[in-house]
């Protein structure tokens, strides 16, 4: 029910907050919560202290929970706690958990940055620059900003929140899994849906709602040979070469247009309907946009929406990497005794993970044996993960649809991703509540110099927030 | 023509110098003349300064050449000195050329060795331990032991020597092939044949002359497509992979039985004729030495004569690895945007380098194009060099055989190699001369515990000397 003199309330107290907002996200880009450095665990914990300070300011109730220690290169550490937060229980309203995390990637100048990462940067643009600023700490503050300015209009809030923020989803969420399902009957309990802001647009202009995100088998290929690495002069055409078996074998993964061999793989792919297709007709997504993103014109795909169904609703196989081969620069012959060949295959509905492992395995070993070669194959499924969907037009969605459209004066774009947010199958499985993805982050921020390419995690970061949309997710259209 | 009281006054004193030849040894192994080493390179030129001493004692003219400096690690380095000496000048003599080097490769007693790698251990067995003892000091100061024993029996060295003792053996032999070809016709002008003692019989009784070595066409193979790494979720499915794209290509180079599929490769191969199959047929070689050797029973022969032709007189082809993908441990979903596969063809007479060149370019562009990627595909050819081989029925090999057969009472094996030694094709190819390798190290050093594998160099590094064969492989049967 949309109250519009309410609203209109709210927007213009957010537009007169705008300088306390940016004030606010500076505060906390400026503590380095690095999760994955020893010498940085003070400074998550320390962004956890600065959150909740703002929660009681805001009247939210909190617990911060203990989920134990770990160990970190060799050091055991306490892990950051979990904020859960609890605001509102108004019995005739909705209760959204909201989710997001504290901690944040490492980042130096020198991989990159145009300003000083920790120390936040604004743009003539007016576009904030520092790390964590879209991922994630603008978006979490974002909710909280979206309570105070509530406050300060004196409007109700429109939903009941519970929000869980962590301290480790940069370093592979360790101890959150459990709490969720510890939690789902209890902390969580009259949670009616949950919306997660940790990702990004599909363009520059349009927000969007994300429903969809593929999963992943990940898989590691041993072939061993000789008990040791051998001289290819002495050696060479003398044993079976480990790496001339994994060449062969992997060189019937795939094809170069993309297409998996593995028998039986592609079966249970989901077809696509009408009403999906709709959906990709409407995309605001150019080719000169993906070309950008990928630097170069190697498309397999000459339509935007086949990319988007290829990126986001079918299979793909890639080859990652060679274990044990010689990969630095320069030349060495070398014959490596033991080779361990890495790919991963990203999954989409309805497959299932185990059947995929087993497909895989068998595959491999049928094609290994047709080798002919004495040497050993071991196949080893690393982890996986299933793919997630959730119903884009659940009331969830709907009202994320209405508030951006109010805000933005356009219909948000219906994504969905290539790549894996695993928490987004976790509540949806602990919960068994539709899940949406709200992202916040530009997408072009990774199509423009702005671009952080952090190459230990392997991960796009963009980190660059535009002043004007940066708090207004929020419309609470629910 | 063979003085037979002369040698057996030759064979006594060597006999009853032997511990002071071990000594002499001792010391040269106790300085650690590591060429590819900074630190050490003043140690390299101080065992420069030991040999001349000891050329100085037994009257070997000799000239320090200064071959310049060179960069290592960006420092600028004087190169150490290639020592040329002359030995006895009588036109009725024939003339050798005798070819060594100081240097050696790095050694840690935590790289597996049995004792410290710099102080040399006698074993119970007589078995003489210590980096560079084989490799190559031993066999350069026994042709000095050799010349200092026919002085104290006061019999006549049976030869003019030329000498060429080098010190950069093990970091590329920079300097050396310029002062070869200079010196053909000058200081090297009347040598009659060359003799190198810088590698290892086949088996463990029976020393052997080594009449060939196969050459080598190293290439590195760039499939470039995106201009940065993409995540693979992200772009998975979307962008054509030159991973994919080089697991395809390389699967078309060698099959698991170790057949160049390359087209025209196998064309030029020197057919096998009867007499070279002879020599096969009296080689002391088992299968079980073989297994011993790879540590694994992953041959692809299953015959010692196939084995052994397929290492020495069948060229091969072994991929080595890839630069620009995944190589660590763990998993990384990274989609690599440009990498570099490494192979290496081992050549054999009667193949052109410049034709495999050739041949290896015009098929891997043609197997690219079959693929219908849009990546780039680079074929670099890194460097090659042609296969050597020498007429072993040539005097040079003949005197060496009579020498070894005096002295072992048995005919040595003849055998040639998988690996190359480059310095062997620059003397034949400078000096028109027959060139001999008379190896000391004994084959089954890599057989044993006492093998050295150095990883960082890829090279068997055997490092043992057998007390009572040490200086005798000068039996100077010329
Ligand atoms: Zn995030
Ligand atoms: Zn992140
Ligand atoms: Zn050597
Ligand atoms: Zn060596």
């Amino acid at each position: 029910m949309v109250n519009t003199e309410a609203l209109e309330k709210f927007y213009k107290t957010v537009e007169q907050n705008q300088d306390d907002y940016v004030e606010r996200l500076r505060e906390a880009v400026a503590i380095p919560s690095i999760s994955s450095d020893v010498e940085r665990r003070d400074d998550v914990v320390r962004m956890s202290h600065w959150l909740t300070s703002l929660f009681e300011k805001l009247g939210i109730k909190y617990e911060a929970r203990d989920v134990g220690s770990h160990i970190m290169d060799n050091v055991e550490l306490k892990l950051p706690p979990i904020i859960l937060g609890t605001y509102g229980n108004d019995p005739n309203k909705k209760t959204i958990l909201v989710y997001g995390h504290y901690d944040v990637q490492p980042a130096l100048l020198e991989d990159g940055w145009s300003s000083k990462p920790f120390d936040m940067n604004e743009t003539p643009k007016g576009q904030l620059i520092g790390r964590g600023a879209s991922d994630d700490k603008g978006p979490i503050i974002g909710w909280l900003n979206a309570i105070e300015a509530h406050q300060n209009a004196e409007i109700e809030f429109p939903v009941n929140l519970k929000i869980c923020f962590e301290g480790m989803e940069e370093n592979g969420s360790e101890g959150l899994d459990e709490l969720i399902f510890k939690e789902a009957d209890k902390y969580f309990k009259d949670v009616d849906a949950v919306c997660i802001s940790d990702n990004y647009w599909l363009g520059v202009t349009k927000p969007c709602l994300t429903y969809g995100l593929r999963g992943i088998c990940a898989y590691k290929v041993a072939i061993s040979g000789p008990g040791k690495d051998l001289h290819s002069g002495v050696f060479g055409g003398t044993v079976h070469e480990p790496m001339t078996d994994l060449f062969h074998l992997f060189s019937k993964l795939v094809t170069p247009q993309g297409k998996i061999l593995i028998t039986g793989v592609n079966d249970d792919v989901a077809p696509l309907d009408d009403a999906e297709l709709q959906i990709y007709k409407s995309l605001e997504f150019s080719m000169s946009e993906f070309h950008s993103a990928i630097q170069s014109k190697t498309n397999i795909h000459e339509s935007e929406i086949e990319i988007l169904q290829y990126r986001w609703r079918y299979p793909s196989l890639s080859i990652h990497g060679i274990e044990g081969a010689f990969s630095s620069s320069g030349f060495k012959t070398v014959l490596p005794a033991r080779v361990i060949g890495k790919f991963s295959i990203r999954i989409v509905p309805n497959m299932d993970p185990k059947r995929v492992n087993e497909l895989v395995a068998k595959y491999l070993n049928d094609e290994f044996a047709k080798l002919g070669s004495k040497n050993t194959l071991n196949v080893e499924c690393l982890h996986s993960a299933k793919a997630w969907i959730a119903n884009p037009n659940h009331w969830n969605y709907v009202a994320a649809s209405n508030a951006v459209e109010r805000v933005f004066k356009c219909k948000p774009d219906l994504t969905r991703e290539g790549g894996s947010i695993p928490v987004t199958l976790t509540f949806q499985d602990a919960l068994k509540k539709n899940v949406l993805l709200l992202p916040m982050g530009r997408g072009d921020d990774f199509l423009t110099k702005l671009v952080f390419w952090d190459r230990d995690k392997g991960e796009d970061m963009t980190e660059v927030v535009e002043k004007p949309f940066y708090d207004v997710n929020l419309g609470c259209g629910y």
